[in-house]
């Protein structure tokens, strides 16, 4: 269905990043930064280990040495294949050795590390050990930007995979609710998704009823009903860069009820979109919707953060809540997706994906935020 | 196709986990086990949370307090459904608060505490800031024998997955392979592991030609060619354990030289099984499949370790490698996959899952290891 491919990332693309990520860690006073495979990884370098295993890859960038990619022997000849793989030495070690020996040497044994959030717990404690005048920070605090801002390729992809998924929300209008599982629905998301050029679905919420009360639930084996309000929540990755977005639809006429529930949602959603500009604090975000949700009397009801940043994955930092003093940055995208969940009745959520520009808020989903009514 | 399903584990069979795993770091002088989601909460818990994200989720057991799972307040009715919830007392934290300011007070902040190997790094980061007398080792260093000896039933698991992978390479053998590309073979195996009851596929190699001397190559969009040597190796869960087997296969006759490097692979694998007996150390059996290679003058052509443990996934501790002088256990269960790689010719691989009895070596696989041919 998609014509227009994006000119995929280059050598030279990674190469840009490795560096700017090393320039940033030695400005914010860091002695380098130790990539975990995962959205880092893939964001700097392309690469995505065949399986993410105990065996230890690990990309460290300083700003004073060319990029070192750590790499296990027997994945080295997939890490050599990697688009960033020329801007970066591997060094591999075998099965048998100790994959931190490899690593120290490459480290200021007393420096501070930024090391990806998901990194394992095994490969801290190995350096750590090795290096106990060593000491490490979480990326997401040490350098919480890193991947945050978005370049013009990036934002070009995170558009289209909102209008693949604003088609599939299009689409999902015409199929029939009344009668069908959940799981059934989740699958028309899935396929549709999939139509529209993603290569990877992420979540396709299919939340009916009371199941919309549960913000984590998924898609279960509950029939949907006539009368039911249902969440609708789902994405994935398009081009390698994300998609997310919530509607709620209702299966027949709404009651007076949920109607005024779903209108104090989408009032909260516009209020949040609308506190988007450079300089504000991704806090007030999340304060700007939870007022409006509050005002009304429904605050003890939006019982999660307003909205999560997305790129590489569907859901990464930073996070639109309070005490998330971060301020926004041009080129930053995230959700803005407030919601109110009624135990054992049934809940409501709109969401959208936003970037920030110099003017304010711009959305990257489009569909119409009116409660639609389905059959 | 399977007919005798397995018991389900009861919550009785995770407390009894539970408790043994407290016991077990207790003896070992630990204060205490922290278990991130993954397999070692699956093997806990029977709880797996619906996405692995940087909200803290952390089962700690300790000897001396009923266990307790950390949990986001948005995950919270999700992990009340695990089977093994009614075993444990759940401490939920919501979107906002410091997750470590919850479970710093169920710690000794003295102690030293096993942790799974694959926790993020954040939250090590995070009780190590907040807990800066505490010690941390990861679980595999500290407790390696906490999943690795299984007991009936899941040895009953774990046969149940060797003998669908077995029936999945008996129907394998009767699909063409020449003219037809890797990708399309991998399909195959993966749709009959599925048709077997597997649940879940790990990993469908599908090495021909030149790629089979690469052992991580996975399956692409190489062409079979009659004349080809082509490495099998398959795998993933069925009633949520493991099955991992390797054959190779011959497309047409093979040559002299081809027969005679998969006769010594084949004896190699023999002589590892062989070995198999309990309180041998497990670099035991890499050393017996390696004399075999070595002997033969292949020793440089074998180049990764010979065996992983299985269990509740298909590659985990112990490992079957030179420095792993853990003793063997009655009721261990791991791999032994001697292989000779010739680059850019061809590669050899034969795999068994194998389990320790009182008397030695069991093989839960028992498809033939000869060379068979394919068209």
């Amino acid at each position: 269905m998609s014509t227009n491919q994006p000119a995929p990332f280059t050598a030279d693309d990674y190469r840009a990043r490795m560096a700017r990520a090393a320039d940033t860690a030695a400005a914010a006073g860091l002695a380098g930064v130790l990539v975990a495979p995962g959205p880092d990884m893939v964001y700097l370098t392309g690469y995505a280990p065949p399986a993410d295993t105990e065996r230890l890859t690990l990309l460290v960038l300083a700003a004073d040495r060319d990029p070192v990619l750590v790499v296990p022997t027997l994945e080295a000849p997939d890490a050599e294949k990697a688009v960033g793989a020329p801007a970066m030495t591997l060094r591999d070690w075998t099965d048998g050795k100790d994959p931190y020996e490899v690593t120290a040497p490459l480290l200021d044994g007393r420096g501070r590390f930024g090391i990806s959030d998901n990194a394992w717990a095994m490969h801290l404690l190995g350096l750590q050990q090795r290096l106990p005048d060593s000491s490490y920070a979480s990326l997401t605090q040490a350098l919480p930007m890193l991947r945050a801002v978005k370049d013009a390729h990036e934002l070009e992809r995170i558009a289209a995979a909102g209008a693949a998924a604003d088609a599939t929300y299009e689409e999902i209008l015409k199929v029939r609710f009344a009668g069908r599982k959940e799981t059934e629905v989740a699958a028309d998301l899935a396929r549709l998704l999939t139509e529209h050029g993603h290569s990877q679905v992420d979540f396709t919420v299919v939340g009916s009823g009371p199941n919309g009360a549960n913000p984590h639930h998924e898609a279960g084996e509950r029939t949907i009903e006539h009368g039911d309000m249902v969440v609708l929540d789902f994405g994935g990755l398009k081009h390698g860069y994300g998609s997310d977005t919530s509607r709620t639809v209702h299966v027949g006429e709404p009651t007076a009820e949920e109607q005024r529930v779903h209108d104090i949602v989408r009032e909260a959603q516009q209020a949040g979109c609308a506190a988007v500009r450079p300089g504000v604090a991704c806090q007030e975000i999340d304060r700007a919707a939870r007022a409006v949700i509050t005002e009304f009397g429904y605050g003890e009801r939006f019982i999660h953060r307003t909205g999560h940043g997305i790129g590489v994955t569907t859901h990464e930092p930073p996070y639109m809540i309070e005490g998330e003093e971060q301020p926004l940055v041009p080129g930053m995208c995230f959700s803005v997706e407030p919601g109110i969940y009624l135990p054992g009745r049934f809940g409501v959520r709109i969401e959208d994906i936003v970037t920030v520009t110099e003017d304010g808020g711009r959305r990257l989903n489009a569909t119409a935020r009116e409660l639609a009514i389905v059959e």
